[in-house]
């Protein structure tokens, strides 16, 4: 297949970027003595998962049991679900998986701690278990040392669970009070005789500052492999460090200033970014995606040198890459003059 | 199959709600004398394609060739893409869906004519093309009389194409105004030899305003069969007309006033509506869903005299149900005790 070939809308994936993307982050990893888990909510390939762990990644990170067992199937051998999962449908599917992979979950609260104490019963196999804390994203978490010291002494308690340790997915720009809170965390749960084995830290956003992140053992960066304007945003990376485009024909030039692609919030999903616009023309760097309907972008070309013809094609970098791979069914990857086709085998994995 | 049976996140369709929905337009229009040619972007479901015709809808509306090629399959025989459609892949799939269901589409540039014109030259089968115009939405469609006037008559040149009269997507909330510049877009191809066969406006918002639209001859709203947040604050029924609502689970309840639901961006979608919030839990309809991120929805039930606990099942209304439903490759319908899975069979065909 070449890249004429492929029909719009369409996830493009350069395989340089996302490598040099992946190299990256595991060097700064392994230059500051880090352990990376990564999050595959991004891109939702085995493929990827595996590269991560070649590059020397100890596990993955899913935010779904779906999400786990796509990636179980495809070998993968170590997982960690920081979420509450709770009720009988998940709890049978999550003793299954434990059965065959190396699997570590998140609690916030003594009833999803019940949950797995009920489904988890066999003290020669126990179901790794880190408390979740709050250290400032105000989502989910415990927010006080001694509910923190309750739920690990609760989950030590149960034959069939073992307290592994604790996990944040920290705010944006707060890596000195995360790690403040992680060490009083650590302090709390080492007094009460419950050292944490694993404090798991999170996000791409401040990935590179995760060094003065001392007392984490472990980061779950996602979005890094592909980037975003959201990312670039926030001042992680620039705009050619975008793996992930999505290619759009125009449709429709009604007016000088305007044209219309043929991505709308069906392809680029809505989600805002703190820069003006729905996505990032490559080829027309001074457009503005100024409004999506399902099936149109809407395009200010006003300020552009040159306009793209009907017909055209041109490249998207999106507000938020996790969501838009969430979209399509399969992404292209793109190598030179070399095309690739790849479904999305953990695409709308929900539960 | 019950209701408890159902793991979240996940789709119900109260069926009971969604047949009031398309009686009551197909009332509207029978008691108005309009023809109803409904949209299925937001169900993309053959069952409800079906179920529309045999209230009265002449045909149904689809945006893209892949949702056609669904519906096709399913056996509906008239379809409208309201669309450019361009390139030859696609003209391609068009052209073969040509050979075996009633078809038209749109056009707003010569270019997309030419596109029509290379793929479509039997002129014992011609492809009926409606001209786009812009009443005032801003998107796509030609904006002068002269320039309709001229694409209709290119159309007509060419042998194996017809020209089929003109279609718009509405601004809200202007009724009159559309309304006169269908009939100025009526009036100019009159003059100019080339009446129109068919008038076709769409959206779900005015159309129970759509009467006064006296110079359409068909409808095609879309979002009427489910509706959602952002139609109720636009006045257009109220959030007890809403058929379709994602079953959530509170997974969380860190801090007093502050439950969190397993139901991110991935399953209730980014998009806003003009009142505060990510959507609307029925059960509790004083909480306010303050922020999405991809798995987790954070609510504030400060205001709530109950509060439900972790591990409790919630039904939330999306604020835009059109792109909820292209998330989840299943819906299930409810009709009393009864439950019924159903693939969403059209979703995810963006090309």
């Amino acid at each position: 297949m070449t890249l004429d070939e492929i029909d719009t809308p369409a996830i493009l994936i350069d395989t340089t970027i996302a490598e040099a993307n992946l190299a990256r982050a595991q060097d700064y990893a392994d230059a500051n003595g880090m352990t990376l888990r990564p999050h595959i909510k991004t891109h939702k390939l085995p493929m990827w998962a595996k590269r991560q762990l070649a590059l020397g990644a100890v596990g993955i990170t899913c935010q779904k049991v779906g999400e786990a067992e796509v990636m179980a199937d495809a070998g993968i051998a170590d997982i960690f679900i920081p979420y509450n999962i709770l009720g009988a449908p998940k709890l049978k599917r999550l003793a299954a998986l434990h059965r065959r992979i190396e699997l570590s979950v998140a609690a916030d609260s003594e009833i999803t701690v019940e949950g797995y104490a009920a489904h988890f019963a066999d003290p020669a196999h126990p179901l790794k278990i880190l408390v979740e804390i709050d250290t400032g994203a105000g989502r989910c978490g415990v927010v006080t040392p001694d509910e923190l010291v309750a739920l690990a002494r609760s989950i030590e308690t149960a034959p069939g669970l073992i307290f592994e340790g604790v996990m944040t997915y920290p705010p944006r720009g707060k890596t000195a009070e995360v790690n403040a809170a992680l060490g009083d965390a650590v302090a709390a749960l080492t007094a009460a005789g419950l050292p944490p084995r694993r404090v798991s830290n999170g996000g791409s956003p401040d990935y590179y500052h995760a060094a003065d992140v001392t007392n984490a053992t472990e980061h779950r960066p996602g979005t890094y492999i592909y980037s975003d304007r959201m990312q670039v945003a926030l001042g992680h990376g620039t705009l050619e460090d975008c793996a992930l485009t999505v290619l759009a024909t125009v449709v429709s030039h009604p007016v000088p200033g305007r044209i219309v692609l043929d991505t709308g919030s069906k392809a680029l999903a809505a989600d805002l970014a703190p820069v003006p616009g729905h996505g990032h023309l490559v080829e027309y760097p001074d457009a503005i995606v100024t409004s999506l309907s399902e099936e149109h972008a809407v395009v200010n070309v006003s300020a552009c040198s040159a306009v793209p013809e009907i017909g055209q094609r041109v490249r998207v970098i999106p507000n938020h890459v996790c969501v838009v791979s969430n979209l399509f069914d399969a992404v292209h990857l793109v190598s030179g003059d070399h095309v690739e086709a790849v479904p999305v085998a953990a695409r709308g994995r929900l539960g």
